[in-house]
């Protein structure tokens, strides 16, 4: 367990991060690799949420992670212990990862044989959300203790979102949390974003999230 | 409740942030006013504990707040119905403040006769971190549900801050959190922050909280 790649990804040189963003996504297409780029606050589940879908998920498709973090190993330790592929990308201090940053990454884990591959970008509800990673759609955690309130605080992050968990729903009781206002809040930024209520830790909730993971690989796969 | 004053802040002219942080903070330091600037996660509970601080303090101390937020006014209107003055910063999609949009702020705010301010950054344990605001002191929450690795992850907020609150301690019994844990964590970071463990929702651990902003406040008045 000790030999963990740490990647040092360097500032983009590219001033057209959208452009190289749809570059990347077209070489992912050909290879037939669906690259989901999920975000969230700190704390909100990511990494469980990614051990428990490659458990469920290992044994129909071909799974490799990338860990983004400012600095620590300790999600790409939690991910290898599963048995998949990963590796760990520290950001230097930055609090986003650009399409430039993720091709680093992407060239150091390597797609051959991959199908589903997986960015854990930095823990923020900001800086992520402006910078489109090349990633095949976007995905973010919302965690119950975090409040219904938040797609009227960090409206882009919803917006950027093909779909919203909500994790921790085993605490709902403890929270002042209405699922039902989220669902609405949610909507008011983006329409089109499903939102899907799971707990990662008691898998509550999960296969809906799997159902949704299969049919984003096979429709990409089906449009390389 | 309509007449929410929303500033929009605009991004810095000023090349030297340091320097002008510490003109800021020279300047309310001559004022008798002392600024805390409150970082946290999004939806680790910089509001409610605003809200309760307000209750148990304003018999003593006279108290402003400003709000700063991407979007909306919903915790400018809840610290509003406290009874104390407050305004809304709105950052334009920025991530965080730094001294300038901090100043345009207080310019605002107004700090006659004003002995504590807060001013509630935008939630986000990365950027904020990076830019020194002018503030007297940088405090940061951090809830139970993000867990005890989080100084790990992101080392430069836990550096910058002089006392860390654990909020949300009532649901500890639900989480994975270890509190020995993460003081161990937080002083790997930062040897000198205080380490308070505090339950917003029901006041339990608020008053070393209490007297760590009476203590500060005094200090401040005295050094001016």
């Amino acid at each position: 367990m000790d030999e963990i790649r740490v990647i040092e990804v360097k500032r983009s040189v590219f001033d057209n991060n959208d452009r190289d963003a749809d570059r990347l996504r077209s070489e992912l297409r050909e290879r037939g690799t669906f690259l989901l780029n999920l975000m969230s606050s700190p704390g909100s589940g990511k990494t469980t949420t990614l051990e428990r879908t490659i458990e469920a998920l290992a044994d129909e498709l071909r799974i490799a992670v990338m860990e983004a973090d400012i600095d620590s190993d300790v999600d790409t330790r939690r991910v290898l212990a599963k048995g998949v592929r990963a590796i760990q990308l520290h950001t230097g201090g930055m609090c986003h990862l650009d399409a430039d940053m993720c091709r680093q990454g992407i060239r150091e884990l390597g797609t051959d044989e991959v199908d589903l591959a997986f960015l854990e970008n930095v823990g923020n509800l900001v800086c992520p959300a402006e910078f489109d990673t090349g990633a095949s759609a976007n995905a973010m955690i919302l965690s119950v203790p975090e409040g219904d309130d938040k797609p009227l605080k960090y409206p882009l992050m919803f917006k950027v979102c093909d779909v919203v968990l909500v994790n921790k729903t085993d605490v709902m009781p403890y929270f002042d949390f209405d699922l039902q206002k989220l669902r609405e809040n949610v909507a008011l930024r983006n329409p089109n974003a499903q939102v899907i209520p799971i707990c990662a830790k008691t898998g509550e909730g999960m296969e809906a999230w799997y159902e949704w993971l299969r049919a984003q690989v096979a429709a990409w796969k089906q449009s390389a």
